[in-house]
């Protein structure tokens, strides 16, 4: 076989996502198959526990799953590489070309702040299935879930400036890239430079311009003049030489009339003072509709104090640390059996509880902020807003893709719903209230001891 | 337009990949089209330093960024979602319709440990193209070069235990994965665990059981022994309840007759401890043959200690933290214009230097080991083996992708010539000697002194 001329980029789309798995995925599946254990499984997609400084995660990544689970099938080249592997028989090798997802899909919607131990989605399909689409549910689901709840910090931070996404050059690969720019939006960062994030999900394009368009000119002035009359009221990147004699250049073309402009952006140094120095200039010379972006190294933290020592930048760009969420890149994410053929499942290994069975989440709200969290099994009614909604049955969606519109909305009012320590961008202590519900608790320690029994 | 029903898994290949850019590229590209700059440009990747704790980078995903530029255009619904945009003028809309990267690359190859500001590839083009790929070479090389850089660490603190990758769940979407697979494999992982990176890469696949599986089963005695019997010899997972009691049973299975088993996965507690006691079982009942496997939140520190305590672990299974590169998931890494139009170019910017002009690296070797290197130009003859050489021209590959196993090999020989104190997982005080040539120091000085006085 030739190693690698199976073409890279579209190996995501015509291997039709069937092998984007584990390969134990396949060989539990083929055990199960020769077993006959196609009874119905319940898995659990939770968080086992919250990243440090994190007070909560923004559930993303929901919508671009479904579409994935319809598609997820295996295609001829797929089946002919797998019994190249000599490992699956012939009769298991035919059920996979046959193979759709046909399960029940319970979530959370996009955009909710969820906690620990609660279920992001729960999947109630046969135990092949739900055993097959693990790696791809917990890759997305991930990634998005990981991107959205970095952002809503940036967002947190600029409390009202505009947040952009620089960060498509410093994210991992081309899928990371795309989606991260829809789960940014849904978290509240309001545009992206990512074009392509632009065709595919219509989430606003922003740009201004770079180094090297001012460096490829002998003179800097004339850089900035040339950019402005090809854009007029651009933003233009003053600090390629000196920043303060970049914003000297700006203010005599604006003054001169050669020029219109919009912005200044500031991408080195110290960012606080040559803000305020830059305002300066522009305020003396009368140009105080001329803006002022800043970027370079910018993460929540630092966000907050120029926002906090009230710097007059208007508009943030954002790339590596929201771009990798780089102090917390992946979640202790699980994706656990919960329940099969009608028996709940745990697992006894220290640290790495599963609470069994299909479950609910149910929020209190007191004069309109979230109190309190409730994990109960599914066929309980309790008080508060119940957060898992049936979203697919039968292997199909129930609901057209939600606008990203909508999930923003729908985040932000959620997130101002969060008691003000748990929106803040330090760990709140106590955090955010999570409890299990009785019955649930009782339903857990009886599983736990059949299984003991039965060991 | 439908903002999301354009296919995001197609979303890489349909568009051709012209529209993964940043906006400002495609500003800044009208604007030079506008003025007719298209002269020659050289733009040079580099990492402006090191992560904390690295000593150096392994150079990865040449290959497929050549094919990436090979294949680099905008389709139909590009254009018209440019146009869409009301940014763009006609005559430039057309000249992206015809565009083809047309360039010539010069890189250093795969496998090879580099060092801050020393560049992994120089990009000589036309500067419209120079600029407009940016964000995907960046996109594509960072993401590789991260994973691969990691995945030596662990491969180094193994010491020639194998090391597989079963990272794909909590790494950064579809590409990532996938490409993860090859890099790892390049820096010395044996395995991976995902079997589209199998299909694809050819890279060997590996895996063993799930949790999942022994809760689906009432017993585990009997999970064990139904898995055992579909796969002789694999490898099963014994802590889902209690690890030693799964010890006991896999000793008890093959001891019976009912079942031959390779190895037993630890995948929770303590480790060292419980490796030490499986061990002991296995080998008091004669099963010296039966091998363990230890996996959950390793490192390349866990690994060390483990390895450093003579562990009787045969292979590491490893996933989040190689699989995001957790403690540096991203490089300070720049392209940056160091030539346009014959003259040399740099930034004045603080804390962001740029070598102008094209460049060579010239490695020193001494008794067979790496003893220092020196960034120079690119028409300098200096004593040492010069790391860049062209690989593209015209926008054609000059040569067939290399094997990976050649890459692997490349990699394990160029890294073992490094000084010990540069293999080592601490950082090495002082790091590995990289100096610049005084042509080269000349040059820089000269062209900063032409911008400061043209400014």
């Amino acid at each position: 076989m030739n190693k690698r001329r199976a073409n890279h980029c579209e190996a995501y789309v015509s291997h039709g996502l069937g092998l984007f798995t584990d390969l134990y995925e396949l060989t539990m599946v083929q055990a199960y198959f020769e077993q006959g254990m196609r009874g119905e499984a319940v898995f659990s997609l939770f968080s086992r526990a919250l990243p440090q400084r994190r007070n909560f995660l923004v559930a993303c990544g929901l919508d671009t799953l479904l579409d994935d689970l319809e598609a997820f099938h295996f295609d001829d080249g797929d089946i002919e590489y797998l019994a190249s592997l000599d490992r699956f028989s012939p009769a298991f090798l035919d059920w996979l070309r046959d193979f759709r997802f046909t399960g029940t899909v319970y979530a959370v919607p996009e955009g909710t702040p969820v906690f620990a131990d609660e279920p992001l989605l729960e999947i109630v399909a046969p135990l092949p299935q739900a055993q097959l689409i693990e790696t791809l549910v917990m890759n997305q689901m991930q990634l998005q879930t990981v991107l959205a709840s970095k952002a809503q910090r940036m967002a947190a931070a600029a409390a009202g400036r505009r947040v952009l996404d620089f960060g498509a050059r410093r994210m991992h690969g081309f899928d990371a890239a795309l989606k991260a720019a829809r789960a940014f939006h849904v978290a509240g960062i309001a545009a992206t430079s990512n074009v392509l994030a632009g065709r595919v999900w219509g989430v606003p394009v922003a740009g201004t311009m770079a180094h090297s368009y001012v460096q490829a000119h002998d003179d800097e002035r004339e850089a900035l003049r040339a950019f402005a009359q090809t854009f007029p009221d651009t933003v233009v990147l003053v600090d390629t030489y000196d920043t303060l004699a970049g914003v000297r250049k700006v203010v005599d073309l604006v003054r001169s009339g050669e020029a219109r402009i919009g912005a200044v952006r500031l991408d080195s140094g110290d960012l606080l003072e040559l803000a305020r120095a830059s305002r300066h200039l522009l305020d003396a010379a009368g140009l105080q509709h001329v803006g002022i972006v800043a970027s370079g190294g910018l993460d929540e933290d630092r966000i907050a104090e120029l926002v906090a020592a009230d710097a007059p930048i208007g508009g943030f760009g954002v790339g590596s640390s929201m771009g990798v969420s780089d102090d917390a890149p992946n979640l202790d994410i699980a994706y656990k059996l919960c329940e099969y053929d009608g028996r709940g499942r745990l697992k006894l290994s220290s640290g790495k509880p599963v609470l069994p069975g299909r479950k609910q989440v149910f929020r209190s709200l007191r004069d309109g902020r979230a109190v309190g969290d409730v994990i109960a099994r599914a066929d309980e009614s309790l008080a508060g807003e119940p957060l898992l909604h049936p979203v697919m049955r039968d292997g199909r969606r129930l609901h057209t893709p939600a606008d990203l519109d909508a999930l923003r909305t729908h985040a932000q009012e959620s997130i101002a719903r969060l008691p003000d320590a748990v929106q803040a961008l330090e760990a709140a202590e106590p955090g955010y209230p999570v409890s299990v519900s009785a019955a649930l608790r009782e339903h857990q320690q009886q599983v736990a001891e059949r299984i003991r029994a039965g060991q």
